[in-house]
């Protein structure tokens, strides 16, 4: 450190952009439950899930080597944005007085401002290389889907976006995105669907959900033979697809004489976490280091932290195979937080595997302490955190205030998954005082779980 | 080239970081006509100018100095997101089908998204070593009053930034931005100056100008003794403070061995398109290299291509020294294209005089064009263009098509002042194909330099 003490930025030169994703599963001491077809119970073959992925994706999610070769074609438009830069956040560390060390990774340089375009261009590519002509998919925050219109725009795709009717209604802007980059938009629930409608009859002006945006994206490809669904989060192949954001904070955070003592990310579905944790458990595994590794999520939906883990349904409709992961139940509805991105029921079954491992923590916290850590940062680092790694940071300011009290110099890495340009309108509620948290209680758990479906151990 | 074949980014080190701006006037072959006093008619003197600006910033403004240090504070600041990233445009010359090699330096990573913060951070800087409290200003698109926002929340200072109202009425996240930086926000005309009252007394519901906001905000400074002014653009030292642009630029195309025989830039108040072409221009003088530089201009505010070259007001109400400079008159409200940037009566004085020196050329751009070109750049290259800057890229896809006929291999390089995250509305006008054109006719012309003052040449 002391040859660079002003230097902010750790860039990783474009010669040094990873070659190969990481796959974590063959270096766990087991492997993660499989996921079961609803009717039969049966683990999924391949043949179950074709109708909706291409088989390169389908080999790539029941993996077991260790590496798998990113294609040439990818890594010409990970060019774009990639190697992503690192920060050391000098100005955030200097307004806390705290002698810890916080580097930050930051994705919110790709095309769409998060680190989504990570997967969503592997994904439109061998959908594009397997004949599909469309991909269908659903998005919450907006992030993803604006990552698959813009991936699916560079191989000639047709781009079709259910959008959480909430969403739909309050981002306008990313609606916008993703309509420059070609892609067709509906507010979900929709009429074009049995699952929408069917929601529509409860309540017409219901204002969606993740789950139930899913269950329509997915209804719409199995029915079309030229078409392919592509999911931003939770799968094996979609956390393996992020593993890019770790390989190069590793190589990064090396090229400055650094080790990790706390590494922190916010779980949504957990594609943004697994990505960065992944390479650096193989290197605690490797025993060639021993970071703390910690989730943070939202307490408006604490999957890891308050859910179970079971089998339960990854969309609203019950039209997905049933994941062993830490869920709410594929009812829940959480309350409508800023971080629409981390408004998800489940949880990540390989990050839940990885739980139940003990090979990482995992804590929640309120929206308003996330915001108040967020304009903290931009004030010092200059940079409008999305809301999602808002979580993050609040984390990485309490672990930083902790090294204040204690004197301890740890070196904590997280990664700033995206920009918040788009998300302006929370930090309008919080500047002007009108963020709410609400405790999530025994009663709302009590409810929540009451849509796991009883599958037997 | 051969070296790289697929390489897409020129990285500078953060070792490289300018630590000098260039002062293009001592290069001239005359200096600049004098700003005068609009009752004496006489050059303004320093005395003149301290009642808004503090001395570091007036001794720039009529520097004879080739270069001028940064101070180390700055340059602490400018690491957050400086050196920018030059992107060799690979995707957009592959859609082209063009032999030219286009090359775009990005400033869009900076903390609000554009080139801006270049001269907020030193004018805030400057002005807090000169004890002064508050800094009011004006903006127009709201890059420039979120720059000034984020740069006096380092330093300190109050901000207070008077936005047109258009702009505050259509782009709230703008004025989000700023509060989130800690700004208090007006919609300009206000009633808080004589300035606003008048032109509210004509119009209660007036949408304002530039040309007021500026009006409003220098009316509140010059009556605060304990407050300062600060300006976006026109100015000789923010011109100056610019130049890290161009400066880098240099050094970005000769990494890769590249000489430029293009330079294209936009032009507003001229600060974009000085800092990238200033150092260029240093080169050319020196024989050193003899690139054609363009600046281009909307059609539907087109100072350089169509207005006169006069002494002028650099704002509405006539409270600012005259200006020799291309103008349509200070009364001249322009049609509310998207480019909020480039609604601007008036062109820097120091660009105005080299136009006529005959050192650069200008053309002007109707939006639409901008447009179609903004949108095949965010679908080959994955980045949407702030308005401002699509006319840049426009004038860079034309010339581009124009090697294609030719078969020149041309060197083309454009400065991507920012991104347009935050002016989606103008995307959707565009993809709804509701965006319109105006030509700018004679009477038009007439109409708008009715304004400009007679002074004595």
């Amino acid at each position: 450190m002391a040859d660079l003490p002003r230097r902010h930025k750790i860039v990783l030169d474009e010669d040094r952009l990873p070659t190969r994703w990481y796959n974590v599963v063959p270096d766990l001491p087991s492997p993660p439950p499989p996921p079961l077809h609803p009717g039969t119970l049966q683990p999924v073959g391949p043949d179950d899930l074709a109708p909706l992925f291409p088989m390169a994706l389908i080999e790539q999610e029941v993996s077991s080597e260790r590496f798998i070769d990113i294609p040439v074609e990818v890594q010409d438009i990970y060019r774009l944005w990639r190697p992503t830069p690192m920060f050391r956040a000098w100005g955030l560390e200097r307004a806390l007085g705290t002698p810890a060390r916080i580097y930050y990774k930051y994705e919110g340089v790709s095309p769409v401002g998060s680190h989504k375009p990570n997967t969503s261009v592997p994904q439109a590519f061998y959908n594009a290389q397997a004949g599909v002509k469309r991909l269908t998919t659903e998005t919450g925050a907006g992030q993803w889907g604006s990552a698959l219109a813009f991936a699916c725009s560079l191989f000639g795709l047709e781009c079709e976006v259910w959008q959480v009717g909430a969403s739909y209604d309050q981002k306008p802007y990313r609606r916008i995105m993703m309509e420059t980059f070609g892609a067709r938009v509906h507010r979900s629930p929709s009429d074009l669907t049995e699952s929408g409608r069917r929601f529509l009859a409860e309540n017409p002006e219901h204002t969606g959900s993740l789950g139930i945006a899913i269950s329509e994206a997915v209804e719409v490809a199995a029915q079309d033979p030229t078409a392919g669904y592509a999911l931003g989060s939770v799968l094996n192949h979609v956390l393996m697809h992020q593993t890019v954001i770790g390989e190069e904070a590793l190589e990064q955070l090396a090229s400055v004489g650094e080790t990790p003592d706390l590494i922190v990310g916010c779980t949504g579905g957990g594609s943004n976490f697994g990505g960065l944790t992944f390479p650096f458990i193989r290197e605690t595994l490797a025993g060639r280091m021993a970071p703390v590794i910690r989730a943070v999520e939202p307490e408006a939906c604490p999957s890891l932290t308050k859910g179970t883990y079971q089998y339960d349904f990854g969309d609203t409709a019950g039209l997905t195979p049933l994941l062993k992961m830490h869920t709410l139940g594929h009812d829940f509805v959480p309350d409508p937080i800023h971080a629409g991105g981390l408004r998800y029921h489940g949880m990540a079954p390989l990050t839940s595997h990885l739980y139940e491992l003990g090979l990482m923590e995992a804590i929640s916290i309120g929206q308003t302490e996330c915001f108040a850590a967020a304009v903290q940062f931009a004030r010092t680092e200059g940079i409008i955190p999305a809301p999602e790694p808002t979580h993050a940071l609040a984390a990485c300011i309490r672990a930083a205030l902790q090294c204040k009290e204690t004197g301890e110099e740890k070196v904590i890495l997280t990664a700033l998954c995206g920009h918040g340009y788009l998300d302006l309108g929370a930090y309008d509620s919080y500047n002007t005082g009108q963020m709410v948290d609400r405790a999530f209680s025994d009663d709302d758990l009590a409810a929540a779980l009451a849509s796991v479906p009883k599958v037997p151990a």
